[in-house]
């Protein structure tokens, strides 16, 4: 990753220019980023591409509308799972034949982290961090809960997961940059250390594909999913990915066993067989509109390679980041708001997260941004996250953000009265 | 239901007429049927309705393009997987609050299989018909290799379902209509054989949902799943829905426990608390642009039901069946083709099933048809299927399909080479 440079002396025009010199920027008009809006949260729904709509269109209207049934053959609906898993595949060093799109990343990890414990079935225990994203946890607790007895769910620290490896750990199901903090996992470093004890590692990307470089193979992981709506673009609840490293596909089995997964699905055999490859890790018929929405919205991805590829978007938002930090440090001392995310870049995601030493002042700062289209978003229970997405951010649109955020400051907008009620979701 | 009469002397002259007097007859024009297709595999994928584009282009360029993050609240995408329950519940008899539509009928069959079957923990059994279709019966399978061990999978035969009903069966799996012959079962009749010993029912409604009227409370069913694809018009891989009895809400507890599922999702605690109603059933985030072409295909239904609904549109799909096998009996004796769905219309879904005595010819026959735009599938091993969807079907369309396949046969099109070779994928 190449040094991130923000000057002392940075100011507004010191952004322009490094816009201007920004290999990616042509890239922001793939995407539809409404007027007067500063979009901080694709980390939780990624701006919509804007070739996206045409496709759904097509789709709608050519495939389903004219192509009828035909189209799963015609249209290559039957193949769209693997052929968008194939592009996914790319973004985090995996092979072609090693990802698939399909169903939602809770129920992917459903899936791969009991397909990873039977193949460890003399140990008991699945590894994760406490702090992990709650879907995970509930996920992995469900799984001890109806499944082999005595399967242990072990929460620890993120500080004393080296101390908790042992030979009993059969999983190291991890979230590879945590959704609170920003703080991202060496992952090449964790999964080495699971096996050498022997333990095998379950990754969920969901805040790491697309937004930086991921070396599946290069770490020598062994499973992994991911999210198609952050950082790949793909529309609200777009289908999710799993990654199985090759060396396991021939003995993974997953207990989703629908009939999408079997070798021949359309033999109609009363037994479950399952497909060769990747595809034994689908289940139902898949979600069409929404996967031709995410494969649309990677084909940005195809231009990022040219320009610099993952690494260098990653390199990219750690500038954007470093703007943010500076300028909330220089400009926002007043507003009871500490900095969690991690300095040091090696070890953070693309996202900011600012503690609130007031909740209720937190939230109303975040709504008073929302309000003016600094949109980031507010995590329970006082946290203010803003997540930067370098295929459509510029650093005026950091600087601007923090403009904004030092002016509510400044005004104390918290005792706006519009920010005194919380809504029910976030 | 009124009873179907086709006249002894039916010809195009009496089809013509009998749509001129059919009630639901403007529904047609809320579907994209293409020009030259007869379309008789709604039963697989629904047509296109022609307010489903509109729809798309909107959530996309304005709820996510504009709205983005915001519309999970704004745009009320939070509440779609339980507002478009809501509108299934009205097509199967059930209250509002015991449907959500989520996931796939694979995944929710998991769900409430397992749920159903934690509701009967002293009783081993899993009943279910050999034929069933093959996705269910694999997940029965997948759930009895890995969870409880002793529990049974018993697979007996239509007729044998009766005998097998005993005090160790915990659930009762069924689908109601049979995917290769049409054969439908006595949802009521059935479930009260099964509560007669204790057993739960869980329905596969794929082939009911949206093609008759479909009455779960007054049966007293306690669990359902469905496909949004087939009658109900949701598109390709549309989500599916689950149906949980209220009498069953609060203890019926699904494994794959996401956060959506979570009573307060964005509360991102560490432990998992289902949700007090029917949102238990949801696991992961939906995929709201397949989902919004669900709800608009729902429109329709709110027509059909001023019309006559589901029992007039039931009766006016029988009445269709009924012109097809008059005309198959009269006009393709030599087609090597047998009747295999059932004469009783009390007794079958929407669809007519005929299997070949020679499989490749069958196959060519349904190719055949296919190129002359009639559409129609083909089940192996040799199985020739017809659905009748009746919010879009002629009875002209019934006859001249048959006239196709009448004039198929006389010109023995199996001999012509297009057809010698058969596809990978039906």
């Amino acid at each position: 990753m190449p040094p991130v440079s923000v000057p002392q002396s940075l100011d507004r025009a010191h952004c322009e220019a490094a816009d201007q010199a920004d290999p990616f920027a042509p890239l922001r008009h793939a995407f539809q980023i409404p007027p007067g809006v500063i979009y901080l949260d694709g980390n939780s729904l990624g701006a919509l591409p804007v070739q996206v709509p045409d496709r759904l269109a097509q789709v709608a209207r050519t495939e389903w509308g004219q192509g009828l049934i035909r189209s799963w053959n015609d249209a290559g609906w039957i193949d769209l799972p693997r052929r968008v898993g194939t592009r996914i595949a790319r973004l985090i060093g995996a092979q072609d034949n090693e990802v698939i799109a399909t169903d939602s990343t809770s129920i992917n990890l459903f899936k791969l982290l009991s397909a990873a414990r039977a193949l460890r079935p003399d140990r008991s225990v699945i590894l994760t961090e406490a702090g992990n994203f709650p879907t995970d946890l509930y996920i992995a607790q469900a799984l001890a809960d109806q499944g082999t007895p005595g399967l242990e769910i072990r929460r620890v620290e993120r500080e004393a997961l080296r101390d908790a490896l042992d030979e009993s750990v059969a999983v190291v199901m991890l979230t590879q940059v945590d959704y609170r903090t920003g703080h991202k996992l060496d992952l090449a470093e964790t999964t080495a250390a699971a096996h050498r004890v022997g333990a095998l590692t379950l990754w969920d990307l969901a805040h790491s594909a697309g937004a930086f470089a991921v070396d599946l193979n290069a770490a020598q992981a062994d499973f992994a999913v991911g999210c198609g709506y952050k950082y790949l673009n793909g529309g609200p609840g777009a289908p999710a990915f799993a990654f199985v490293a090759h060396r396991h596909l021939a003995t993974v089995q997953q207990p989703l066993s629908g009939w999408l997964g079997h070798a021949a699905p359309f033999a109609f055999e009363p037994d479950y067989r399952p497909a060769d490859g990747i595809e034994r890790l689908l289940c139902g018929t898949p979600p069409i509109l929404s996967m031709s929405a995410l494969d649309t919205a990677l084909d940005v991805f195809d231009e990022a390679h040219a320009l610099g590829g993952l690494a260098g978007l990653g390199a990219k938002a750690q500038q954007l980041v470093e703007v943010f930090i500076s300028g909330f440090e220089g400009r926002c001392a007043a507003g009871g708001l500490r900095l969690i995310s991690p300095r040091d870049r090696t070890a953070r995601g693309n996202q900011v997260s600012l503690a609130a030493d007031d909740p209720a002042r937190g939230w109303a700062l975040m709504q008073a941004l929302i309000a003016r289209g600094v949109i980031g978003d507010f995590r329970a229970p006082n946290i203010l996250r803003f997540g930067f997405a370098p295929l459509y951010l510029r650093q005026v649109d950091v600087w601007d953000a923090v403009e904004h955020l030092a002016d509510l400051i400044d005004t104390r907008a918290w005792e706006d009265p519009r920010w005194q009620h919380r809504r029910a979701v976030t």
